[in-house]
């Protein structure tokens, strides 16, 4: 079975008088640069005279086959222990959420270790511990990428259900830069060295590993739709993300894209359903060299630029004050016509 | 009589042991990018195990007799109107301190037109009714400038006295990005039309006739000591800034440097005593056009670009989540050690 998804293109109708209310306020013209986009597409997106942000983050963690080939500088089993550390707050992500009174959640949407027994606090939307190792294989089955779809598409209605209107996405996985990187590299037919990068520091000859195992990969796969794609070269957790963008499209909230692999999730849905990018708010460009390329193609203009390169969402967390500052400018700056300024 | 200033450069004799502190965090080595060097810049600052951010923004509003000029897109009376703004609540700065619950005071360092009666919540630091039109005059008295100076330095010094320990410092005056242009370009000696900005969004003749100004000033200058510079083409707001800065520095307390004039503020406060820049964050890259090259001057490398042109000290309470992130992750982050986690 395959979802189709009912994504509305934004209607600018609203357009004018969305600019026309922001030229209103107490300010130069166009003097709050890129807060000024935010605000409009968050208003475009909402529909609704005031605006609001009410963000939470959510990280999807999975294991990847392909880091059997040593491509990364941790084994898979960091992903458990990160997993755990998230859990007990000790991540920057739980820092940089506690900051902002985000609330954080954390879904194992298939990692290779298991946390036995089974944490309440963490979502389980396990697909299988961990996929298999795309440089030999498919990384999963077509049913199971659909499967990691929806379970991603349901968990964002959910959280949309219990008010949150802006979904911040991280991920954590060992090895899913290189999973990151097929996937883009696949897609853009850019070459696979331009679409590759160090991920959380890998040294030359890993890289050269890396780099040669994602062409081995790209050589078998002849159909380019996106879910033969994903189950190609995907991750679970790159899956689940992609759904929950796409649901969170859907409903017409906002998505707020973290780094190089929320990004690469965020391509994905594109190429799933185009209108998916009207909701799609980019926190930051990232360290990792694919990045920029990628953003170019989403022609995302990303608000932060401070050379992180960790992942987990804490690109997005760090965003969330931008948002609320666009918001609160745009609801409740006063007007020339309020304040009697001579214009 | 002229102040001098006490201010003793950072002691790096813990830069290995906050970096170790660093690089012991659950994390790969250096991924938090740009988070990681504000960390490493409070820590020498604070020089304490844990690092906390106190935050407090302080507007300082002056006119110039530049003004008269019609340089600026508004007129003098524009800035009563402003701290008007500021005191009611309703400026963007107002909304941006509102979101971080950033405490905000206004100053009147020297407006044209003060508001009577002398409201209750604006701190009263008037020099005079504006300075006088710099392109043809010096803009105030060297006893002026050193008032001015000294008045700043004795609020970041009741401001640190109360608590805070971080001085967010933020302007408002019609005509000030000119008075701002002709101090980078007398102290830069680099040309004046890329000294100059377009301010809040003047026009083609405007800015000609801003730049002959500047170099019409200049041509009178034979003295380049800072103070005379103040004195020459200087605000009573920059001036103001200036020694808020130096006071803020001379007690080891951290500075927030927001746009264009206060980066010049800046960038004079380091004329005055170099070690006032150990102390110094810069916000944001603002779209003015000298800032560029002034915070290149200033070896700068600003936390945020967004295109902001506005002052007031909104790219300063823009960056205060940023900092409020670093010392998150620097305080609370979980180590290696305490998680069992494999690097």
């Amino acid at each position: 079975m395959t979802t189709t998804w009912d994504i509305k293109p934004l209607n600018n109708t609203n357009l004018g008088l969305i600019s026309e209310a922001i030229n209103q306020k107490t300010k130069p013209l166009g003097a709050l640069g890129e807060l000024e986009a935010l605000a409009t597409q968050i208003a475009l997106i909402q529909n609704t005279k005031t605006i609001s942000i009410n963000p939470v983050m959510i990280i999807f963690a999975a294991d990847h086959g392909i880091a059997d080939e040593g491509v990364s500088i941790a084994p898979s089993i960091v992903t458990q222990q990160m997993v755990l550390n998230f859990l007990h707050g000790g991540a920057a992500i739980n820092c940089f959420c506690r900051t902002q009174n985000l609330p954080l959640f954390v879904v194992d949407a298939g990692i290779k270790y298991p946390i036995k027994p089974q944490p309440a606090e963490l979502i389980n939307q396990r697909i299988a511990a961990g996929t298999k190792n795309f440089s030999q294989e498919a990384a999963m089955t077509l049913t199971e990428a659909e499967q990691a779809l929806n379970l991603g598409a349901a968990l964002a209605q959910d959280f949309i259900q219990r008010g949150f209107n802006v979904l911040a996405l991280g991920e954590m996985g060992i090895g899913n830069s290189s999973s990151a990187a097929a996937l883009l590299a696949a897609i853009s037919k850019a070459p696979v060295e331009d679409c590759t990068g160090r991920g959380t520091g890998i040294g030359d000859e890993q890289f050269i590993k890396k780099t040669g195992l994602i062409q081995q990969a790209l050589k078998r796969i002849t159909d380019n739709s996106p879910i033969t794609l994903l189950s190609e070269l995907g991750g679970f957790e790159i899956a689940q993300i992609c759904g929950a963008m796409l649901a969170t499209a859907q409903a017409g909230k906002i998505i707020l894209v973290d780094g190089f692999i929320v990004s690469v999730a965020a391509l994905l849905s594109v190429e799933i359903h185009p209108s998916v990018r009207d909701y799609m708010i980019f926190a930051h460009q990232s360290h990792e060299k694919g990045h920029q390329l990628l953003l170019k193609r989403l022609n995302a203009n990303p608000l932060l630029d401070l050379g992180l390169r960790l992942g987990e969402g804490t690109g997005a967390a760090l965003a969330v004050p931008l948002l609320k500052a666009a918001a609160s400018f745009y609801n409740d700056m006063a007007t020339f016509a309020s304040t009697g300024i001579d214009v």
